[in-house]
C-alpha cells in the first residue's frame, strides 16, 4: 500500500470529529499520509457523497485509500464495507448508495463486509453514533498503512450487494438532450448536469453555436434562454451564460464571474432538469 | 518526541495566519508532521477551545504536541505556558482557561511558563498581536522537533497557577439530572450536555425509556417533551428527537436528520440548562 | 528542492477541486509536502491573492513552491508563468496580477512562461476551464519535486512583463497619512490599511496617542473618530476602537472582541480609504 489516507464527510470541521479520525488513523501507523476531500458534503447527503469521490478519486494514485462517512443510517442495518476498484484503490463507506457513482462509471471488482470483532477499535462497543472514528478510519488506517490486508478486511460479498441510488437516464433525439442538474460547482455557482460531453457533441454542436437551454424545477420551466457553447469562461463576456465541458467531462452552466445557481435559484437533484436543444 | 504538531484556533481559514503559522513551524523542522484540530472556534470563545481539545487529544499518539491559539487576551500580562499531560500528550497555549477541561478530565503532570527571551522567533519582539505565530506555533515546533526539551520550554509553574474557567455542577436527585447545554455538535445541530453517561445510567433508564426532558434559557422553559432513549439515531423515526450518548460518553440531544439547536433556537453555554427526569 | 508544495485558490473546499489538484501533485511524487495558504480566497479577487501571498510566504522555508490559482482568465491569452523570488522560492500562477505583492515589496529574480507542450497533464488537451488541476499543481509538483528544474518550466520572460495590479499610494503630509483599506483580517473584522508601520511612526505617535481616524467611502466620510493608538487589543477596554501595528508591519483598526468592519459596514479596495491625523 501507498500510505495515503483520503478521508470524506459530512462532519464539517468545525468541531473535533475529523481531527479524532485523524488521531485514530495516526495511532494505528504515524507514517500515513492523510489527506482530505471535503468534509462539507452537505449533511445526509448520500448522493453528494458518491459524486465527490467519482470527481477525485482518480487524480490519486494507485493503492490510495478512501474513508467516506456520510451515514445517516449510522446505528441501522446497513453493512459497513470495504470495496477495490478497477483502478485497484480502495473505499471504506458504509453501503448505503455512497458508492453509486465509482460502482457505475469506474467499476468495483470486490466488496468486503468488515469484520467489526476484529476492525473496530477496543472498547469502543458501547459507542454507536461514530463509526467515522471507530470502525471507518480504524479500518482505513490499518488498510493503508499495510497492517491488514484487504482479504482481512471480512468475508467477501455479492457486488449485486453494493447499494445504489437511482441515477437520472438522460434523454436524447435529434435535436435535444435532456438531463439532470446533478451537482453544482458549489464556490462559483456553476451546473454541473448528468450529460457526458459525448452524448451532447453527437447532437452536432460546435464552440460557438447559440443552443436553446430550458431548465424546469419538475415541469415547471424556470429559464428558458439561447446560450453560447464555448471552451471556456472567457468565451463570453462577464456576466453572460455560457455552455462548457466541465473539469469531469460532463456538461454544465455557468455565468462569467457570476453565480447561475444564485442568479435564477435553480437547485440539484431529482427535481431539476435541463434541456440543450438545437434551435430551429 | 514522535514530530507531530497538532493546530487549534479561532483564526479561521479565511486569510494567511494559519498558513504562516505552519510556514513557523516548518522552518523549525522540516520534517514535522502537522495536523490541526479546527480553526474555527468561536472567536474568543476559550471554553469552546477548552472543549474541543478535550474531545480530541485522547485519540493522538503519547507524545503529540498541540498548540491551541484563542487569545483574547494577547498582550495582557496572562502567560504562555506548556503543560505535559497524564498521557505524556504537550498542549502549548496561553494559560486562560483554554486548559480547564483537560485539567479536569485528563489531569496535567506540569506546567511551565514559555521563556520568550529564548523561545520566540528572532526580531519579532515588536510584534505584539500575532504570539501564534511568534511564540507559540515556535515553541510548539521546537518541542515537537526535539529541538528543545519540554524542561528548556521555561520556569516550573505550579499546578494551581493553571487558570480555569468555572464549569456547570450537575445536580442529580432519586429521578432525574440536571445539566447544562456545553457545546454543540455543530454540522447537525445536536445538543451535548455536561451530564456524563454514567450518571444517566445510575438513574436506571434503558434504551426505549420515554424520558421528560426539560431546557430552560435562564429560568424560562423553552422546550418540554418525552423524547425517547436510544443508541442511535436510526432508533427513531426521521424527524423525531433523541436523547443518546455522544462520542465523548456525554448525554445529548438530537433530531434524527434535523437540527435540535435550529428548530428550538437553543443555544449553550451558562444560561442554557435541560433536565432530565423519570416520568411519573 | 525541499518538497514543500503549498496551495492557495477561490475554489473553496466544499467540492473535490482542491483534491484533485492534491492528488495530481502525489501522482507526480508521493514524497511531497503538501500545504495549503487559504482556498477561500473571494472568487475572482486577484487583489486578495497576491495579499495572501505577501503575507505567508516569506514564513516558509527557501525553496518551497506555490501554487496560487485565482483565474478569472482562464482560456483567454492570460500567461502561465512560474517565477524566482529574491528569496529563492518559486510560484506557479497565472500571470494576471497574483504577482503584484510580491514583486513590490519581496523581489522577483526569474519569470519563466509555463511550456504546456511538456508541462502539461498528459490527455488533457480538450479540458479548458481546470488549469489549477491540470497545468499549475502538475507544473508545481514537478518543481517542488525535483522532476524539473526551474529552467525546464518553459521560456523566460522579461520581468517587466510581470502583469501588476494598480496599488494605492499613500499621501502624507507633516500631521496626517491617507492610505487604503486594502483587505480584512476576516474572523476578526479589523481593517488592515495600505500604511506601512514606519510611515505612520515618522508622524510622531507613540503609545496611548489619540488619533483623529477618518474613514472614507468615495468622497462619503463614513467613521471619524479620536482612537487610541496601542500595541495591541487588550491596550483598549472591551468593546473599544484601537490602532495597532498588525501582523505584517501595517497599520490596522480593530474593536477588541469586535469586528470593527462589521460594526461600521466598512469594506475594502479603491473606494476605501483612511486618514489617521495628529489632533490640534
Amino acid at each position: 500500500m501507498n500510505k495515503f489516507l483520503v478521508f470524506q464527510s459530512d462532519f464539517g470541521l468545525v468541531d473535533g470529529a475529523v481531527s479524532a479520525m485523524e488521531g485514530v488513523a495516526y495511532n494505528v501507523c504515524s507514517e500515513l499520509k492523510i489527506a482530505h476531500i471535503t468534509h462539507d458534503i452537505t449533511q445526509y447527503n448520500i448522493f453528494e457523497g458518491s459524486y465527490r469521490l467519482f470527481q477525485t478519486v482518480e487524480y490519486w494514485p494507485e493503492g490510495t485509500v478512501f474513508v467516506s462517512v456520510v451515514d445517516p443510517g449510522v446505528g441501522t442495518s446497513r453493512k459497513s464495507v470495504v470495496v477495490k476498484t478497477s483502478k485497484n484503490q480502495y473505499i471504506v463507506t458504509p453501503n448505503n448508495g455512497t458508492l453509486t457513482h465509482i460502482n457505475r462509471f469506474v467499476g468495483i471488482d470486490e466488496i468486503r463486509e468488515i469484520e467489526e470483532s476484529v476492525n473496530r477499535r477496543s472498547n469502543t462497543e458501547h459507542s454507536y453514533t461514530f463509526h467515522g472514528r471507530d470502525v471507518y478510519a480504524y479500518t482505513g488506517a490499518r488498510l493503508a498503512s499495510g497492517t491488514i490486508g484487504f482479504e482481512e478486511v471480512g468475508p467477501l460479498m455479492k457486488l449485486d450487494e453494493i447499494v445504489e441510488l437511482e441515477l437520472f437516464e438522460n434523454t436524447v433525439d435529434d435535436n435535444s438532450v435532456v438531463g439532470q442538474i446533478d451537482i453544482l460547482d458549489v464556490r462559483f455557482g456553476s451546473l454541473w448536469t448528468s450529460i457526458p460531453f459525448e452524448t451532447f457533441n453527437n447532437l452536432g454542436f460546435s464552440y460557438g453555436d447559440r443552443i436553446e437551454v430550458q431548465i424546469f424545477n419538475n415541469k415547471t420551466m424556470v429559464y428558458s434562454n439561447r446560450v453560447t457553447y464555448g471552451k471556456s469562461f472567457a468565451d463570453v463576456s462577464l456576466g453572460m451564460p455560457i455552455i462548457y465541458m466541465n473539469s469531469v467531462y460532463h456538461m454544465a452552466l455557468a455565468i462569467n464571474q457570476g453565480s447561475f445557481a444564485k442568479a435564477y435559484a435553480i437547485g440539484v437533484g431529482s427535481p431539476w432538469t435541463i434541456r440543450f436543444e438545437k434551435p430551429e
